[in-house]
């Protein structure tokens, strides 16, 4: 069964990858709004753990409206979860069976509901698989740790692509860097360099 | 790691084993009030897939408890969280690194919630797994038709160690079978004999 996974290069969606790979012919998606090259990071990850990659397009106006609500919220929570959905519904249109990401139990964002998965799964006739929503933070940290050479430290600095970079830079070609700081506080981010198991 | 998972020879706790057993060295373990052998179904499926088995001594209060939880809401739903609340406890205080279940996205019953989660963990400095928690109904489907021979049929007739069976003896030495049927109305259960993939 054919399997696209929302892969940022991380280590939760690195996980997710394994886990999936007992069951699905899993392919690493990374979607990108054309606003940096941060999508590379991902197929590098990808192709270190030896899973094939797709980049697929993601529609600039959500990361227009995603950007300016984190500017009106001061924090990025719910642009995030914003993007989060958009490109969740992007890959659910690509030729696969299921599609999955990386959100653990514990994650505050994103989130998808119950609900909202089942709506996500009947729209599209596929399934929606997130493999660690049953792992809490203390499990995923252990796993990784057996499992991956990880490189952790200050968000801007780590090679990743999830969407924050791009909205951080969207954000910066209207604005002060310090309101970029102010959107994303100080937080760690991590990238996988390989397995070590 | 050292895991213990909550088996009953079903499809969904046999297609978590297979799940966890990338990361953990998973045991199939199986609580048993001791009033069936129904134990015994769950041993010979956890040997047909290769895992080691151990069978847990359960609290017969407890069952008692349930039952009579059941007889009054005339259903069995509350009486078998209560159940598997008292086995998560139970298979906690073996010596392992993580207990898991075969608990699914799409069940009403049992359910183990974040804060529950979260206890148990904090309690038993142990991690908690629900690798189901993450798939809809479907896409277990799926996945256990690709994988597993499983034997289908009415509740009464599938050799399987759930609680189920324990209940409905029990109730059956003080009552009428017309009391158990009540209780316990006609569904369909699933016993894995073996794998396919």
């Amino acid at each position: 069964m054919e399997l696209a996974l929302l892969y940022s290069g991380g280590k939760d969606s690195s996980l997710a990858a394994l886990l999936l790979d007992r069951f699905y012919d899993v392919r690493c998606v990374t979607g990108t709004f054309g606003l940096t090259d941060d999508w590379e990071h991902a197929e590098r990850a990808a192709a270190e753990l030896e899973f094939p990659f797709e980049r697929v397009e993601l529609d600039r106006a959500v990361a227009e409206e995603a950007a300016e609500t984190m500017l009106a919220d001061g924090y990025p929570r719910n642009g995030i979860q914003r993007i989060h959905e958009h490109a969740l519904e992007t890959i659910a249109n690509l030729d696969v069976d299921a599609v999955a990401d990386g959100t653990r139990r514990d994650d505050r964002v994103p989130t998808v509901s119950r609900a909202q998965a089942q709506s996500l799964e009947d729209r599209h006739e596929i399934d929606y698989i997130s493999p660690l929503s049953g792992f809490g933070r203390h499990a995923v940290d252990r796993l990784v740790e057996a499992t991956f050479e990880v490189e952790q430290g200050p968000s801007e600095e780590i090679p990743k692509a999830d969407y924050e970079g791009e909205i951080r830079a969207l954000i910066a070609e209207t604005h002060d860097v310090s309101v970029v700081r102010e959107v994303f506080p100080a937080h760690d981010q991590t990238y996988v360099h390989g397995r070590n198991d």
